[in-house]
């Protein structure tokens, strides 16, 4: 018998209609329970037409949705009867063993952290995301769920990511690097100052500041941030990608030699796409929360919520969070790492 | 008879070479006196090697060099006969109008600061670079000269950039905005919230928040935020346009097929590529400093370097720093402005 793995069919800007082929598409290749939560009449007609017995899954109905703009702190705690808070609920009593969700980011923040709640021992749940490198791929985190960052939250950070590259990305003794403006300790603001301390006697494979130019070239597998920061180098990435690939296609497409030129390379372009694809990767862990969590792409495809789903299988099996539970304890029970703190 | 435009020789990843070549380019486009600021022996060299006669350019020895790891503050007291201290003591002296460099954008911050000395009212100096977007190009600011901002600092940060667009990207009524993690006036740090206070009153054009992810839409002409964020946002901007650009055309060239394609398009491509490039743009005013300072990047080839001392002259032609001034005093001055930053 596999885990339980609940799914808001109401979350994200393709829903129910992509998030619920995803989870379809995932069933035919992962063997966890799905429990589908939503609008039950919603489900239904979706069942009706993909033509899916919906026999093997689970219905929780969550009549109340809650929006992709709407403010999360009050609308998680107004909207009980929501997908977000309904699965957040049902994690916390154990009903289910992960939540994936592409719906308000803020508002699964919210609801993960005030009703599911925190590993013992984390301070501060944090969104990790996996980027393309020249190397395979990196982890960025936190990309904003913690905008008022402390020295702690971050060391916290490094070590959940640190575990979770090992066991969920299978990379060896990941290196942890922090974000900065320079490479030298010295840079930046005081938080991050005494970050680096803090980081450069912590039990993590730890390579220092980076700067944002070396991300994306794979040096360093965990980058560890404040929200802020991380948010807008993230966003800045995809605005950036985005500009270019239109840019790109627009100038290719100009004559006809150019629209030829970019037929006969349209082959080769597929292995390309795949590595700026964020529905490849799937969604991105939040990390630190009392069960699996998982956060879809707002735009995501059914493609994406497929992927996402796998990442929550993948987590689950490698039971990540007993082991994040563990390097928790280990990096802020670390003396060195306690004297700094205490400083 | 024109300006004085100082040119650092010395700095950057390919000086002399390309920043002399650059200076020669730029020659036969303005007619501005050139004094070029470095090691004599090896201007004489690249003059002989460009077989150009030095007799219309000043040409003031400095025999020292900052390079461009050096930790900036220190550097500067110390090494007075580097060509940036005695490029700024030139422009403090007013023996040069404007002074170039692509030298350590720290050092050059520094010695703006400390030895050129601000313009009356302004409280900080920032770097705004412009970056292309699909309607044009923009303007962020600041991208790294200061990492420490107010609320009144980024005000400035605003009008300066809003006078530099008018005046030198001949924008009609530019726009401006604050790089933030989200669109509403609530989101974000405190600095944000009080800055997004004062911005709503200050006689500025002033669009609210703007997301990372519209950054390259070209909506917003004046990006404004602190130089943590600006240099994380510009620096991982780079790093992908490189990633994507490489990962691209490796792709495109894996087979016979491919090659043929892109050899296709090749033509189609330049202007994509034009704008992606740094050199078109040429350097970056640190602007709030009392003489005109312009930083090349550091990778600048000799177009680049051309391109950023016609930045240069286009900004005393249109006696930039008196309108920056106005724009200050009036901003500053400005009853609910002042309220908000008594409070």
């Amino acid at each position: 018998m596999g885990y339980r793995i609940g799914i808001d069919i109401s979350g994200g800007d393709n829903a129910p209609g992509a998030v619920f082929e995803g989870a379809m598409l995932a069933s035919r290749e992962i063997h966890d329970k799905f429990v589908l939560i939503g609008v039950q009449q919603e489900i239904v007609e979706e069942a009706r037409k993909h033509r899916v017995d919906l026999s093997n899954f689970e219905i929780v109905h969550a009549p109340d949705k809650i929006g992709m703009e709407e403010s999360p702190a009050v609308t998680v705690r107004k909207k009980k009867d929501s997908s977000i808070a309904i699965g957040a609920a049902m994690l916390r009593d154990k009903k289910i063993d992960a939540f994936v969700s592409c719906g308000n980011t803020g508002a699964m923040v919210c609801a993960s952290t005030l009703i599911v709640g925190l590993i013992e021992g984390v301070e501060r749940p944090g969104i990790a995301i996996t980027i393309p490198t020249k190397k395979g791929v990196s982890l960025i985190i936190d990309v904003g769920a913690n905008i008022d960052c402390k020295p702690l939250h971050l060391l916290q950070y490094g070590a959940m990511a640190s575990v979770y590259s090992r066991l969920v990305l299978g990379k060896g003794n990941p290196t942890v690097g922090i974000l900065n403006i320079g490479e030298e300790e010295s840079k930046g603001t005081d938080l991050y100052k005494t970050t680096h301390k803090i980081f450069s006697v912590a039990p993590l494979n730890f390579m220092g500041n980076i700067e944002a130019k070396n991300v994306f070239s794979g040096e360093c597998d965990c980058v560890v941030c404040d929200g802020v920061m991380g948010n807008i180098a993230l966003k800045v990435s995809e605005s950036c990608a985005d500009f270019i690939v239109k840019s790109f296609s627009a100038a290719a497409r100009k004559n006809l030699l150019g629209i030829l030129g970019y037929l006969m390379m349209r082959g080769n372009l597929s292995e390309f796409k795949k590595k700026l694809d964020y529905a490849e990767t799937g969604g991105a862990p939040l990390l630190g929360i009392d069960g699996i969590v998982i956060e879809g792409h707002g735009r995501s495809n059914a493609k994406a919520v497929k992927n996402a789903i796998k990442v929550a299988a993948k987590e689950l099996k490698q039971d990540l969070n007993a082991e994040i539970k563990r390097k928790i304890d280990e990096v802020c029970q670390d003396n060195r790492v306690r004297q700094i703190l205490a400083a």
